[in-house]
């Protein structure tokens, strides 16, 4: 006998209807001889209806981020009682649990807090009941007893945490796509779905993942060793397993092309070359909560350099601002920046054994004349800043190149 | 510096703007100098917009307390988040707390739970913090931690509940009504606002007090001592104070006309009078869970006598199907039964020490032409059984009768 956890999210449990349709799914499962533990997150449009009750009170809620989780932690409670009710209704025992009852333990970082540790006794007396377990996702509980809840997509994490706790042989993601693709299917046609992907990749590509899975779930999943099924709702076709990388995966050298145009770039010119120096530039914006993602600093030429790096594109501005003060500061000659720009990525757990890889990458796009502003390199990641407007370009170019669009064993190069 | 409980229902918070007021009433109230814990139901609305979604999902979800609970304490959840936003962004601080981080400890009886005990450690030291403590009225957690709800109006009995277990010096219950009336102002234009009325007087007056009044807050506050103020949540004026008797209301004598039009009339003809017929009967009615309200044999002649009781109108059909196979079971002639009754009841501490009220109720109802069917007495209570259709009538004559428009000091009868 198996044990399954599965996760259902706002849109799979909208309506009444959906939440019949989750209730026939799980005792499905169950009738097929698994345990199951299923996770819900808050109807859609709940949160968004909350939130706004929550903003005529006070127009900047977040101030009070204790009380936003109360309120939010709500909307999950009524999916699991009704869930628990459907399931009841078509014949199979069930039980809810909120956060705090499982108990699902959590930092006291309020709105965005991590889960520390998770209780498995309440969880599995009920499964030895032989009842399908209603827990409710997104929320948690701090050392105080205070609701916390775990931000955006919060509830992927919350159900590979319990997979965790309870050592579940896998823990299925229902979602209103149908798994991982080779890369975004609205730019890029022939875009294929994969069968199986590593953490490590399926973490290089959040970019692409954030969309399906939130990215500490991920994390989560790879540390404890569950496997991630990803796939849709609204089908019984098999999805894409995130899970611990194998052979296979290693022979596909690359398994998805990422991008990312949510990123701004600033180049700081005639940066005095001395010890500190990028210390201080650092330290001076992550001061501010903003987090720098590339980091490119060239050979210097008569003492001086140029420092460039990215930011969030909402956080441009301020990153200017402060930036400007800092040239006086540190007496460097000027700073300039550009908000339509562009990441792109390749990402593949095989590219560690294969020489060649980031050159075939620079060429294709040298023959479609995409020039890159920007190179950085991980084990199993080549990111290429390039200018925003070439972003689909690129994307189908590096897809084509690497035979994405084929299976692994299909593909030629190399 | 006085501890102070206020309850708001749900009109008092069923919007936005509402909660602001809420808000700025407790404030003032702190601002007053006093520490402030408030009570809170769900938004009008709100458990019905919830009963709805489960009824969508299982008929009668009824069947399945538990998780009903679990849905419905998401609506106080939502309400004492929205509260305490509304506190602080007004200026002072506030904390929520829910049934189960107060803690409020009930009995397993899921959708009518009683209260069993309150720790006052979290809401004290809430309270030495400075702040407004807002707690989710209706629900509490059972010694498995499961959910529990205490059934409808039950916040009344969260309020006094809290009141009595941090020894607060006042429990206000702001409601949509200004007090408790000597009778019911919809039937008997002259009824007035009682300035004070005893715990036992209000019991007593359970079908006048019930639309105010959870009872069984009052049986909580007289346990403890705790003074109720029933006042309107849209006014400053004073309400009505339920307290301690003391000497001024015994003067009154009859504080209140109450009436019921819920009850059935159930009659059995020719039973054979002995030891044990009575017993046998009233299990029978006990043991489908129907409940017996007034009960009146007569003397017997020849061996037989007529024994008459009234059961809620709800259950009347079921009672009446009891009673007729009992009838064949002890050898009784008959049963005959009759729904369009009313009870009349008048109330008051006073009338232990005064021979003639009874006398006087009867020979009020007399005058009218009104005929008394049954008549039951408890300490503080005479209660008639009359036609339905007279019901207005007799409220009117009793409320003349024993003066009820004017204050008990300008009375004149005795």
């Amino acid at each position: 006998m198996a044990l399954v956890v599965q996760k259902f999210g706002g849109t799979s449990v909208g309506t009444v209807e959906r939440i019949q349709n989750v209730a026939h799914r799980v005792i499905a499962t169950k009738r097929q001889g698994n345990q199951v533990i299923v996770v819900v997150s808050a109807m859609s449009g709940d949160t968004d209806r909350l939130l706004n009750l929550a903003r005529q009170i006070d127009d900047r809620p977040e101030r009070n981020e204790r009380e936003l989780d109360v309120l939010l932690a709500s909307g999950e409670q009524v999916t699991i009682a009704l869930l628990a009710l459907a399931i009841e209704s078509q014949g199979e025992k069930a039980r809810s649990l909120l956060g705090h009852q499982v108990a699902i333990r959590t930092d006291r970082d309020h709105t965005r807090a991590r889960i520390l540790e998770i209780d498995k006794q309440r969880v599995q007396s009920a499964l030895d009941e032989g009842r399908i377990v209603v827990v409710a996702g997104f929320q948690g509980v701090d050392e105080e007893g205070d609701l916390t809840t775990l931000g955006r997509g919060g509830s992927d994490t919350s159900a590979v945490a319990v997979a965790a706790g309870l050592r579940a042989d896998v823990c299925d993601i229902f979602t209103d796509v149908d798994g991982i693709y080779t890369t975004d299917p609205n730019l890029c046609r022939t875009a294929r779905k994969l069968d199986r992907i590593s953490y490590d990749e399926m973490l290089e590509l959040a970019s692409l993942g954030a969309k399906v899975l939130q990215i500490r779930s991920v994390e989560f999943a790879k540390k404890y060793g569950i496997p991630i099924h990803v796939r849709s709702s609204f089908s019984d076709a098999e999805g894409t397993l995130v899970c611990r990388e194998d052979e296979a995966m290693e022979k596909a050298i690359v398994s998805g092309v990422a991008y990312n145009k949510n990123e701004a770039k600033i180049t700081m010119i005639g940066v005095p070359d001395r010890p500190g120096i990028a210390a201080q530039v650092f330290s001076a914006i992550a001061g501010k909560g903003i987090v720098v993602d590339m980091i490119i600093q060239n050979v210097s030429e008569e003492g001086l350099t140029d420092l460039t790096f990215t930011v969030p594109k909402d956080d441009f501005q301020r990153s200017m601002a402060i930036v400007h003060n800092l040239c006086t500061e540190i007496g460097a000659k000027d700073a300039v920046g550009d908000e339509r720009i562009a990441k792109i990525s390749i990402v593949g757990i095989g590219m560690r054994t294969h020489a060649r890889v980031a050159s075939r990458m620079f060429e294709a796009l040298a023959r479609e004349n995409v020039n890159i502003m920007m190179i950085s390199t991980s084990e199993i990641k080549i990111s290429c800043v390039i200018a925003e407007k070439y972003t689909e370009l690129a994307v189908r170019v590096l897809h084509d190149e690497f035979q994405l669009d084929r299976s692994a064993e299909e593909r030629e190069y190399i």
